[in-house]
């Protein structure tokens, strides 16, 4: 008998999709069942193997499920997880995939019903494409997945998430709550956040007549590669987030303007203690 | 006869040595003396075939070149061409790599010597390694080159210096040297200012008993690769090109703190529109 027996998948993109493929690929799933409202990407979704039937509607989709993945949105979590929880059968575990865990962790707890566990879970993993044909089995190989019990977890069912992550080949770290968004507001959201401004301020330079964008080299390329992220997505983490995003922002500018001051103070050994301390910084995570 | 009969090269490290590297691959140039300080660096030059012979004395090791080519530190260039110039024989045109323009320019055209002339070049290339055994030929290859004539530019010595990198493989643009100086504060050193900062606030947090730097992805290692770049050249470029540089951070400031207003505000419509805005820029140079 496969790990697990039915695994119903809320939204079937880059994320849900590879957890499904990678589970599949190991013989540890019985039964996928994909839900969504785009009935065009479910379809495609069966059409490519990466699940076995689909649903637009989630409170009959999770029927019989031991294993339940919210890969939606942040914002549309603790929603579906409303919607979901009455029709979610004895012994069920609830995860999900949100970078956001304050919010989604407290309200999806607290909405499960007596035999079901929701157990908050973030992969640290992605690209910045989307959709289920973006997707691929080995997507979480060799990455972090963070897993955030509280004291209200249930330990099996933790257990069971955890050991899904690790089926899946990811390096499972468990954490709390509000430190993992504080981590992920440094690590992910702080540099989503500058990435996007240094693009909009670099395209919004307007001291010549023509848009300088266009030398732009590989380097820049390089570095601007998340401000190809999805905005709508985006949007929701910056939202829910908050309080961690605008401290690390301003930790940020604390670092920024120091910069600053050494620039304009032509402060030759301040600037290159900065820039060697980055350096060694960066260097030591290679 | 090859187009350069002979090359002198101060500054024998990727820059200099990807030149060399490929102009002799293309057998467009007779001989190639390295000129630099450190003797083993340019032993292991002559070793591996990037130049033909070396000197540590710039003044007789650009004796009867008909090239000069400056690859040194932005803030060594003016002094070295002012050692130089009485050395240089009649016809002889001198250029440089270095990614600051205005002080550089002003400084060696003023410099040359009768029948001597100075072009000054920025091949927007690189990696983040330094060093000769970093070299290699095709580093030019499709990049762009900004060459920056002024008034006082000898045509026939611009026409030398643009083959000169059109034999290399780059895309040669002429632009002049207060708006080289402003576009790549724009597209290389803003971004590089940004990251380097980014890395120190990440690295200064100081919320939890250990350092998060070792939860950090792939997505991080990228956006940061730029920040192991050298100290002491970004130190040299953040001084010499401060105006600029000063310029570019007040409008990443600009950019970024009407950001950090709508993450407080939890402004949804904003947030979309903001992220929106510089994928649609980003896209747009893939």
């Amino acid at each position: 008998m496969p790990f697990i027996r039915r695994l119903a998948i809320i939204g079937v993109g880059l994320i849900g999709g590879s957890l499904a493929r990678i589970l599949r690929e190991k013989g540890e799933v019985g039964e996928i069942v994909g839900i969504g409202r785009g009935e065009a990407n479910l379809r495609t979704a069966v059409d490519i193997g990466v699940i076995d039937r689909y649903s637009l509607d989630p409170e009959s989709g999770v029927e019989g499920a031991d294993m339940v993945f919210l890969a939606t949105p942040v914002c549309s979590i603790a929603g579906l997880a409303a919607r979901i929880a009455s029709h979610l059968s004895a012994g069920c575990v609830v995860t999900d995939g949100g970078s956001v865990k304050g919010e989604i962790v407290a309200a999806c707890e607290g909405l499960m019903p007596a035999g079901a566990h929701f157990v908050g879970g973030h992969p640290i993993a992605g690209t910045e494409h989307t959709g289920v044909e973006a997707s691929f089995a080995t997507l979480y190989q060799g990455k972090r997945c963070i897993i955030t019990p509280t004291e209200r977890t249930d330990p099996q069912a933790l257990a069971k998430v955890v050991r899904m992550w690790e089926i899946a080949g990811s390096e499972v770290v468990l954490m709390d709550v509000e430190k993992h968004d504080r981590v992920v507001a440094a690590i992910s959201h702080l540099p989503h956040m500058v990435a996007y401004s240094l693009v909009n301020a670099v395209e919004g330079y307007d001291r010549f007549d023509e848009n300088i964008l266009r030398y732009s080299a590989g380097g820049f390329r390089d570095f601007t590669r998340i401000a190809s992220s999805d905005p709508v997505m985006w949007r929701d983490i910056a939202v829910m987030n908050r309080e961690a995003v605008l401290e690390m922002m301003d930790y940020f500018t604390a670092h920024f303007s120091r910069l600053r001051a050494l620039v304009a103070e032509q402060e030759g050994t301040g600037l290159e203690a900065f820039f060697a301390g980055a350096k060694r910084s960066r260097d030591a995570i290679l």
